[in-house]
């Protein structure tokens, strides 16, 4: 099919067959189809949709266009792959992953780098002094053989076309398409070679997802993909509305991590739910507990027991950082000056508009605002108070740690901060728990 | 605005203002938007739509992206430019420009080359062998003012961002939207500088647009977009369901039109009821009569008189050609070898599908399947035979005038053509006349 009557049939509403996306996936890799034609029918898709035996012939078509690894052999496997689309302070993977492992799970998990208002996991790890993410594929493989967990940098060459429709999407407003999102994601999970996978969907401002019944399209396509495509995956719908956690900001959310791993008493309540809910969804995709309660039980155990943190530790020295995490967290950068942004008003926080505060931590210089953006791993945000608390006018609701900022460019940066709460005289009705709702492929 | 922002406005259904149009237009003028951006654009705006607001904004920054020509000192004038949307068999402009010129309105008509099915005005005139089409705007405006008439290429020079904005929809299917379709041709009518602007949209198999009710919102658009920058505008929407005239190539239409003009009488009396229709309205629009009897008096005495002929002969010697008429049809090349189609049943043609015709020309070398294609002037299709005929089985329908081909391929032409017919036992209802509407500026 010529590549004019390929966009024409999407641009009319028509369906592809598997062989047309095939053809157009392979001459998106090796560079034969210009990139202004791969644009508008990225356009058309957006507007038109996909049905989802296209979606899933486009995942196909993408997994396939590279290398793929095979996990098999993995002792105690199958391996298990944990995805999350991205929030703001999200550091779950740091916690959730050592905590499934050290349940002997064995898990690869590759991550991607932030953009705009979103984190991202890899940019969290390198703010460790000597750690490496940039792990060859059969390197990975080892190390989940010898300690059982790795998180490194997603492989440029799992699912190459991927990086090229990314990278094109993203500078023509077709990022947020749900056939898109979920050809792009299960393309590389996939590639990645893991025989389980667990997805958690984020909801809400501070996510690309800003309405439950959207994610749930995503989070339900994303677990046919993986179905169909023989690997059980299971999805979770998990609440972004306010920053998770107590910080924002790469090496502040990996001492907060660790915290949580360490002294998990002093975690932020919501996000510490989070964490163990995940851990328990994980479990349970993983068959290594019979039932929701067994699951609970041994994720409060392999939480209280430290032995999660034994495990991220493990995972920072055979990656190359400090030999412990007592010596990680004296090697963590810090940022030179702080800054306390105070309650303007009396009231209940009723809301901390996620999306706000990672595009002010962007600016600040956590995240980036282009690809090319570098990222000052020190600087961020500390929140003292969440959604839910009672404050007095005045009272301190947050810390900015900053580069050495004028005094204007700080005033600018906590009026930004402050803008993003909204306080009520009675308390906001908040989810009873972080976790909204669960897809299964069971 | 920053290029995304701008593209996901469009996306979402947003109205553009005429700032942000200008900017975008500047943008691809100058080449600092890349083309994927553009282009994801382009389909945005096929699948969205533009309200009358944008698409006006939009041809104006168009027309001002590059020179005008300026008019205005034409004697006799103001002048007029008459521009059809394109069909098969169309010499239309070969005998209309020729007899308005006749009744004294001077016309600087600048056409484009054909494509796909569509045939081109250039290209017919430059079968004329010594012909030049390249006329400097200066020299064309010169030759305006000495015999009044001149028909030369596009310039590259006249709205240019139209030009980059068009090879790009060519090749991402966006080509057939109507603000699209609109800003084009209206930006390049309103830098070319006439003061009249007289508009043939097609209808049908043989057209951009198949349904009345399309090419009656594109007309409408024409119409209005001229009339709101001040250029009285006409727009006649045509029937182009079969082949215009007798024949389908660019050396034998040349000569149709030559035989339009010097013996009416032989013309095929649908063709000559719409060249003498579009003279009516060119008279009405120039207000060279005072009502429609006068005009179809005047251009049907302009017809008989001859004057319209000495017309065509003058712009052919002043272009470069052969000094008299029958010098021009001494001098047009012959395809090699004919071969005749023959009726494969009785009956009435109900049907010539024009758009089968067209593309089989140009599969024959008398059009281009892509742009850079040559074209054989020599090539193309008699018809015997058109709608509304009986014809009795084995009767010959059409001649095809071919380049040395195998007896193999001459089959396959012959095959294609026939599948162009429909044939009932009952005379087929067509439109009582080759002019379908018209809207008027007034």
């Amino acid at each position: 099919m010529r590549a004019v009557e390929f966009i024409a049939k999407k641009r009319d509403g028509g369906e592809h067959t598997e062989e047309e996306l095939r053809d157009f996936i392979g001459r998106v890799t090796d560079g034969s189809m210009p990139d202004y034609q791969i644009s508008a029918w990225l356009m058309a898709v957006f507007l038109r949709g996909m049905t989802m035996q296209e979606t899933r012939a486009l995942t196909r078509a993408m997994r396939d266009s590279g290398k793929r690894i095979d996990l098999s052999d993995v002792p105690n496997g199958p391996a298990l792959d944990k995805h999350s689309t991205g929030g703001v302070g999200d550091k779950t993977s740091l916690v959730v992953v050592p905590l499934l492992a050290a349940a002997g799970i064995p898990i690869l998990k590759m991550s991607g780098r932030g953009l705009g208002f979103s984190g991202g996991t890899i940019d969290k790890l390198e703010a460790i002094p000597g750690l490496r993410t940039t792990l060859k594929s059969e390197e990975a493989k080892a190390q989940v053989r010898s300690i059982g967990l790795a998180i490194v940098s997603q492989s440029s060459q799992l699912a190459p076309a991927d990086g090229k429709l990314y990278a094109l999407r993203d500078v023509t407003a077709t990022v947020e398409s749900i056939p898109l999102i979920a050809s792009s994601i299960m393309s590389k999970k996939l590639a990645g070679g893991s025989g389980r996978i667990l997805l958690d969907v984020k909801v809400g401002s501070g996510s690309f997802m800003r309405e439950l019944e959207q994610a749930r399209a995503l989070a339900s396509t994303l677990v046919t993909i993986g179905v169909q495509e023989g690997v059980p995956t299971q999805a979770v719908l998990t609440d972004m509305e306010e920053p998770l956690g107590w910080t924002v900001g790469n090496a502040l959310e990996v001492e907060e991590a660790i915290r949580v791993l360490q002294n998990p008493e002093t975690a932020e309540p919501r996000f510490l739910a989070l964490c163990l809910g995940l851990v328990m969804h994980g479990l349970l995709a993983c068959e290594r507990a019979r039932n929701a309660e067994e699951a609970q039980a041994t994720a409060e155990r392999l939480l209280r027991s430290g032995t999660g943190a034994a495990k991220l530790e493990a995972m920072i020295r055979a990656q190359g950082g400090p030999k412990d995490l007592n010596a990680v967290r004296t090697a963590l950068p810090h940022a030179p000056i702080t800054c306390r942004a105070e309650a303007p008003e009396e009231g209940f926080i009723a809301a901390i508009d996620a999306r706000a505060v990672g595009l002010l931590a962007a600016a600040m210089g956590a995240g980036r605002t282009t690809k090319e953006d570098r990222i000052d791993p020190s600087v961020g945000i500390v929140l003292h108070k969440k959604r839910g608390a009672w404050v007095r006018a005045g009272e301190p609701l947050a810390t900015l740690h900053l580069r050495d900022e004028s005094a204007s460019q700080k005033e600018h940066f906590k009026a930004l901060l402050l803008s993003a709460y909204r306080f009520t005289p009675a308390p906001p009705v908040l989810p009873p728990s972080p976790i909204l709702e669960v897809l299964s492929s069971s």
